[in-house]
């Protein structure tokens, strides 16, 4: 098939060289030309602008973003719309919240045109080389772009969620148990750390990821760091977050969803984030004010 | 190379049955003896007791006990002992405490007997074809049963991780983060079940299976019990625990190991073993006695 590829990052950029390995004609735009221009060597073609993305497709034209969440997907949008048409089929691959794409979806719906929620995982390998596609929308839309999903995915790799927001819904909660598996794992090798025994920690992983219970992706991926840095020395335990977990606790608690594992673990990023805590302070003079514990002061 | 299996339950009849797959000869003994007769007709020697085990079997002499944790393998190695002579190698398979193991492994020792503390991950299917082994103990002693292992576990399955106890113990501390792991993917199920979408459960876990970052054997295993149960209508929501988890956290207690989620997955469990709980009623005093706020009376 033919289609528009906007936003050429770590994402956008192997999801296009997939595509091209499957044989579809690719027009490629970025706010920065020279990832574009790259594609274009490799069969690509180089668009100029988002209205030229528009202009090189014929109806129903599909056009995929991938774009940061947030605000950038709204300016994409609000550039498209008055060149697009009804049945044109508008494809969101970024980790957009469910409510934006509800609300996205809502609007294009007023002119005809789909809107295609769809959560994309499996890093840039997956991208690259097969990942796992979640898609909401409409049904009829769906239909028309499956093709490029059963290219782009691995065998069993994508699925059509339902209505509007099931695509980004389910992607959001996929982080979440993301942020609980990580964080169950790096508490097992801060166990393994204090303790007294002397493991080869990615020797432990190696054997954790062959025929284990919690072997999977994130364990061969926890190999290949600890091969790279056999105690992660050259690292601090800072976590970062983009917001799927938090987004996963929010909904939880409108919900009324009990998650307090995904929520510890959203809760312990944080903590990671700072050298001290108020909170810390606070205990410390409480048990120095009832105690007269010792407390430690600042340098 | 021949050897003892003692313990004939699930675990040690599919490693039974992998050793004589693998060629080796089995001297099979259980307290009940229906399960080392079949074992027999398969090739097997069944033995009729403790000593027989032994008595079939020539120095060094290599006997693999896979019987429940505790007492029963005290009272195994109890039997066993004065008939065994050094050089003899003992191997503990199952989920002992790597303190037990330490404990058992200096008393041997005593004797000149090896005893190898053996952490097996994997489940049946694993033990039958091809498991996890996390091997502490002597390491000449490894070196002589490694060809065991080799032949029991999957590609990369199988490590020498040191000193005594320190098989068991790297078992605990996966089979902690383990009860991380299975309480983010139930709660990620948990926010979808209370949620606004209408998601079949089994291809969800399909399509998380297939490409996606949290892929691995327990969503494998998911995605198995939705297609038997596509809403898991037919169980109830009680975890119980066989007591590695309990084992990581305190041991992380004693480490001053941070594993908040280990824990909070643990507690989850007993939480779910209580159909109501005194913490409840305790707060639900509270409320009604500063603010009034109604309780739920018993019924």
């Amino acid at each position: 098939m033919r289609l528009g590829m906007i936003g050429l990052g770590k994402m956008g950029m192997n999801l296009a060289l997939n595509l091209l390995d499957h044989g579809h004609e690719v027009v490629a735009y970025d706010v920065n030309p020279e990832p574009a221009q790259e594609l274009a060597t490799k069969g690509a073609v180089a668009a100029s602008s988002l209205t030229d993305v528009v202009s090189q497709l014929t109806g129903p034209r599909i056009i995929w973003m991938m774009v940061p969440a947030g605000e950038p997907v709204d300016h994409v949008i609000h550039e498209f719309v008055p060149h697009l048409a009804a049945g044109d089929i508008v494809i969101d691959g970024g980790n957009s919240h469910y409510k934006d794409s509800l609300r996205r979806g809502q609007a294009l719906a007023e002119r005809g045109i789909h809107f295609m929620d769809v959560g994309t995982s499996g890093g840039m390998a997956g991208a690259r080389q097969g990942g796992c596609f979640m898609i909401g929308g409409n049904k009829e839309a769906f239909q028309i772009i499956e093709p490029i999903f059963r290219d782009l995915a691995v065998e069993n790799g994508y699925l059509y969620t339902g209505e509007g927001g099931s695509g980004h819904f389910l992607k959001m909660v996929h982080n979440g148990i993301e942020y609980g598996m990580m964080q169950a794992i790096g508490e097992g090798f801060e166990v393994l750390d204090k303790s007294q025994f002397d493991y080869d920690y990615e020797d432990v992983a190696r054997v954790w990821a062959h025929g284990s219970v919690i072997r999977g992706w994130l364990m061969d991926l926890t190999q290949n760091a600890f091969s790279k840095d056999p105690q992660l020395e050259e690292i601090r335990g800072v976590m970062h977050a983009s917001g799927e977990g938090q987004w996963t606790v929010e909904t939880a608690l409108e919900l009324k969803a009990s998650a307090p594992v995904i929520a510890m673990s959203l809760f312990m990023r944080y903590r990671s984030l700072e050298d001290d805590t108020f909170h810390g302070k606070v205990v410390a003079a409480l048990r120095n004010e009832f105690g007269g514990h010792a407390v430690v002061t600042k340098e």
